[in-house]
């Protein structure tokens, strides 16, 4: 029986995962420098969370999700992105009732039954970050700055930031209204999907990527010429903050979020591809009503979700490498039984000093061994025979010159680790 | 709507979360010292890779598993260990081609339906190592003494070793038929359980909790008493290794694996509870028949896993105080309009020269913004008001000390810097 992977599932293989590693610390670090804590929800949540939160009329919740029944009957779902969970955790814990606001980020698995391509697996990881309790927009901006850092500090160059506000329910009625008398004269020239938005959700037809509509939308309404008085001084002021923290960004009127809920400040982290297409490899926005939506009180929010499988892609496309260390600080080669069994202590004394070490572990000959330090990229080899042993000596050889001297068995480590350290 | 947590399952809190992230580290650390790499395999498979790795007739398999049907009418089940994925994933991606051994680690999520309680959840994490490619003794001991050192190494006292072996396929009928000789004129005294492993399984028997089972085992045939003359010598060498590298470990004749793939070294560290009683936190052994039966070739490994919430429990109920800093460098008091957007820079620097900076996002008076201050265990304060502004100065004050001074407001980045580095 041969057993494979899912589909749309990899394995991520020593090698690769240490980039995995690299990039989930930056986000850490960046992370605990903007002052979020880190939050962990389930893998799965109760089904109805995901149709509350994410919207049951969205392609998401209609076709793309791990839905299952557990064996008490209970219709669980794998989640499918990070907010909804960690807004039903803010509410369940009744986090909003304590001083704000409350930062927090998280970094894990997501799932959705998608067509697999590259960068699109069913199984992929976001890196995200939610805000709840304030409507500061300068929090927006710093959000915003917080995310493009991200890309910049594992390497990545070229990501821009797309830019809109989308109102709020007092002002987008207004614009929506517009819109549909802009549009409907129009009307033969939409495509189907967008057909039957322009009753439903006419600012979806702004995002569509079909030639024609796009067209036809060239000079529709915009939403940010429709503003209430909340949302064009917040909208002002978040671009202030964005050129004060010397963001690059620019105004896409065409940026739209599906959903009610969703308000004022929307923003996409944009990457100009080797080939010229601009893709998005993450985005978020302000959802005021979510919280309310999800049983909690009335509570601002903002946050962002940026596709960890997208930024992999970017840094293999833009053939970033990473600092990452492959060495083992020391291999230890044996000669002779007394000498293998002197190794097992030796060992872990490297190891206890915070050295990486490493030996052979199939009796291989001499050049076996040496062989084995090579692929293990020893810094240091360390070998002890039969006559070192007897001199209490052991004879250490620095791979990248060459050179190598004796020294005393019990000063091995201390060697060793000085090195390392420095 | 109210939506709540899945039962069986919980949130990682801020404050609770960076307990986790410090175990995790420790087991990172731990594995990079003995050079181990980390390996990732998704959180579900096919169904069939844990029927056949973790076996039919098991609890897990039988009773505890998260199965379902994904859109494409595949039976996935959310792993309920960690060994079968990393063992497809040697076989799948031919790794036992390349030169031995394989040293791989995990952390991560497990799922299985059992009745919550404390330290059991549905959702539950474990930290596992898997070794492939040698059956070299010694590397079975480096193994629990990596195990050994990890609750050591998160604080932990009192972790003992219970050892044994269960043989191989050669010698473990002849032990089985003595055993079954043995136990089979004490049946009546046997619980129903054990009646029926009397022909299927009589090793179980050992491992049964139930007094008047344990009784009738007192004397019965141990399998280290019939060892084979390969697994004699190996057992032996496991122990005489054990003991220079100074583990606390004790023999356990008792201590069985379920499944016929297990062979010789078997383990589980032991932990004493505060009222008396002792409790397994994690285990492992060789497996060496696992890789054939996942369909790979003959191939020896060990492997073990250790539960993170009973580390969790255990680090509570032996109040270990772990060294996690809640400290934020600075943070940002200000008065007035022009310091507060001068204040969007400064906490740039502050961030970008690696400190952690925060400020006040609700408009909160000076008083009000103090205590946030101190909410965000602020070890600076830098106040900045409009003379302060006007003769580019800030004031620093250190919350531990109270002590405070005026410093030029371009030399606040670099004064933070420096005291944060130590």
């Amino acid at each position: 029986m041969n057993f494979r992977i899912p589909r749309g599932t990899v394995d991520l293989m020593p090698g690769e995962v240490e980039k995995w590693q690299y990039i989930e610390e930056k986000a850490r670090d960046l992370c605990r420098r903007y002052h979020f804590s880190e939050i962990r929800t389930p893998i799965f949540e109760q089904t109805e969370l995901f149709q509350r939160g994410v919207g049951e009329t969205t392609d998401i919740v209609e076709k793309e999700m791990y839905t299952f029944t557990d064996r008490g009957g209970r219709s669980l779902t794998l989640r499918p992105e990070g907010t909804a969970g960690v807004v039903r955790s803010f509410v369940e814990k009744k986090i909003f009732g304590e001083p704000q606001p409350t930062k927090w980020f998280y970094i894990g698995p997501m799932y959705r039954y998608e067509r697999p391509q590259a960068g699109r697996q069913r199984q992929f990881h976001q890196f995200g970050i939610e805000v709840f309790g304030t409507t500061d927009p300068a929090l927006d901006a710093e959000l915003i700055d917080l995310g493009w850092q991200f890309y910049r500090s594992v390497g990545l160059e070229g990501v821009k930031v797309d830019l809109n506000s989308v109102g709020c329910p007092e002002c987008r009625p207004v614009h929506r209204t517009r819109l549909i008398e802009y549009l409907t004269p129009h009307k033969e020239a939409l495509c189907k999907d967008c057909l039957s938005r322009l009753d439903r959700n006419p600012m979806r037809i702004l995002d569509c990527k079909n030639e024609s509509c796009q067209r036809v939308t060239e000079h529709a309404p915009r939403m940010v010429d429709h503003l209430c008085e909340n949302c064009r001084p917040h909208f002002e002021s978040v671009k202030e903050s964005l050129d004060l923290l010397g963001v690059d960004y620019r105004l896409n009127t065409r940026l739209v979020r599906g959903l009610d809920y969703y308000t004022q400040t929307a923003f996409e982290f944009i990457l100009e591809g080797q080939g010229g297409q601009a893709g998005s490899v993450g985005g978020g926005g302000r959802y005021n009503g979510l919280v309310e939506e999800i049983g909690g009180p009335e509570m601002p929010a903002i946050g962002f979700g940026l596709g960890l499988e997208r930024v992999m892609l970017a840094l293999e496309s833009q053939k970033v490498e990473l600092p990452l260390s492959k060495e083992v600080d020391c291999f230890l080669v044996t000669l002779g039984e007394e000498a293998k069994k002197c190794s097992i202590t030796l060992l872990k004394e490297l190891r206890q000093a915070g050295c990486s070490a490493e030996r052979d572990y199939l009796d291989r000959k001499m050049k076996g061994q040496l062989k084995a330090a090579d692929r293990a990229h020893a810094r240091f080899v360390a070998i002890l025979g039969e006559n070192e042993l007897k001199e209490n000596r052991i004879v250490v050889k620095e791979m990248a010159t060459g050179e190598q001297e004796a020294i005393q068995l019990n000063k091995l480590v201390e060697y060793v680790r000085q090195v390392r350290k420095g």
